[in-house]
């Protein structure tokens, strides 16, 4: 059984300020725990069901230390409302400086405040092979438990970093393709997107802010064919990047 | 004030088993309600606080009646956390009977459990203006108050109708094009698919059944560039109308 102070510990692992404090984060299910497990991460305690690790036998063999506990002790220390499998605390790593060749394709994001769409987010551009992701300081934060859970794993493939967006794209304007999703844009079935650039998505309700868009060199939008009058920023990020591979 | 009885009424209607016996539903939210108000259904009470009353005054004189009421009476009776605007209880909507034209393109849902994935589905559907839904038994409920909040109005422009989808595939195997979302599937960025025929996504977690998979005459697949295993399903059904929709 975990005690109390362990408990304490991970559950104070939700806040923010705690996060940096310790600079460690939480991971929780199966499918997460694994793709930790095979990451290049530090990991700082791995406690899982007895299920799991029989199942898991040979991952946990390659030197992995963790503790067998209970699914309610699981539950207890994490966010979710049920886990028969695992949970993980793992170190913050460090990123490598950012630099974007101008051949790369990235995603910047302005301030997107939901985790779950930051998430998702992480995993759609993990299918596209994308592997910088650019938030302004008032994203979500990359640590945060439903971030990491919305990604399915992504999280240990993509290089999230935090800076002054507007300042940011100042410095990639004249060496940089800089596109911003926008229902004023040109409208994406019509063009011929090179899988290179920076792509900037806004904020839920409010879309880009104009200190940003002063900084893009081309608007762009997915064509609407019905009446809804929006779609999810997640959603939108997954089209506008299925457009960009689709000439590659 | 909303009486207990109201409340409870109200409340009532989170479970389906009370919205089909009264054959009811709620729906919350600014947006929401704005849409409801504009679209054929007929309404059953509509609560709303003094500044969504001052605020949509023109709208809510076109001869609706409704009663002003506070944010912690909306609170009470939705299932919303906050909720500073409105709260309608309708009458659900008998749908015509389902004729799909063989030129017509729309999506059949195999068991999507989740109603925010269900939600999400329609709010895509009405942006590519597809009109009709065709889900299995056991799909997520239409009148869930997480589905319609997730569709952000456009469950006012969505027909969903629910039933023996192998059954009723089967019927149109030879009459309509019937694809399928599938690993196993072929790249739909080399393709050039024509918006027309019947576009099955299957369960979150298995895909589409095999029985259901039977009456598929052309698996599809959006194809990965990175590492991710898998997109959401409501992720994917968007990329793949895009692609549907990009040669209209």
């Amino acid at each position: 059984m975990l005690s109390k102070a362990v408990i304490k510990y991970i559950n104070s692992l939700q806040v923010k300020k705690y996060r940096n404090q310790h600079q460690a984060f939480v991971v929780e299910g199966a499918k997460s725990v694994i793709e930790l497990l095979q990451s290049g991460f530090e990991l700082q305690h791995v406690y899982v069901t007895e299920s799991f690790a029989k199942e898991h036998a040979r991952l946990l063999g390659k030197g992995i230390t963790y503790e067998v506990v209970t699914e309610a002790d699981l539950v207890r220390a994490g966010t979710y409302a049920t886990n028969n499998a695992a949970l993980a605390v793992a170190h913050m790593r460090r990123l490598p400086d950012l630099i974007v060749a101008p051949t790369e394709l990235v995603i910047a994001l302005d301030d997107i405040r939901d985790p779950g769409n930051l998430g998702t987010i992480i995993r759609i551009a993990d299918w596209y092979g994308i592997e910088k992701i650019i938030c302004s300081e008032n994203c979500a934060d990359f640590y945060n438990p439903k971030v990491i859970a919305a990604t399915m794993g992504s999280f240990t493939r993509m290089q999230v970093h935090y800076l002054n967006l507007e300042n940011w794209l100042q410095q990639h304007t004249t060496t940089h393709s800089i596109y911003g999703a926008s229902l004023a844009g040109e409208n994406i079935h019509q063009m011929k997107l090179q899988p290179q650039g920076i792509v900037v998505m806004g904020n839920e309700a409010n879309g880009i802010r104009p200190e940003v868009a002063k900084q893009v060199n081309q608007l762009i939008k997915i064509p609407a064919f019905g009446h809804a009058e929006s779609l999810n920023v997640a959603t939108a990020t997954a089209i506008i990047m299925d457009n960009f591979r689709r000439w590659a």
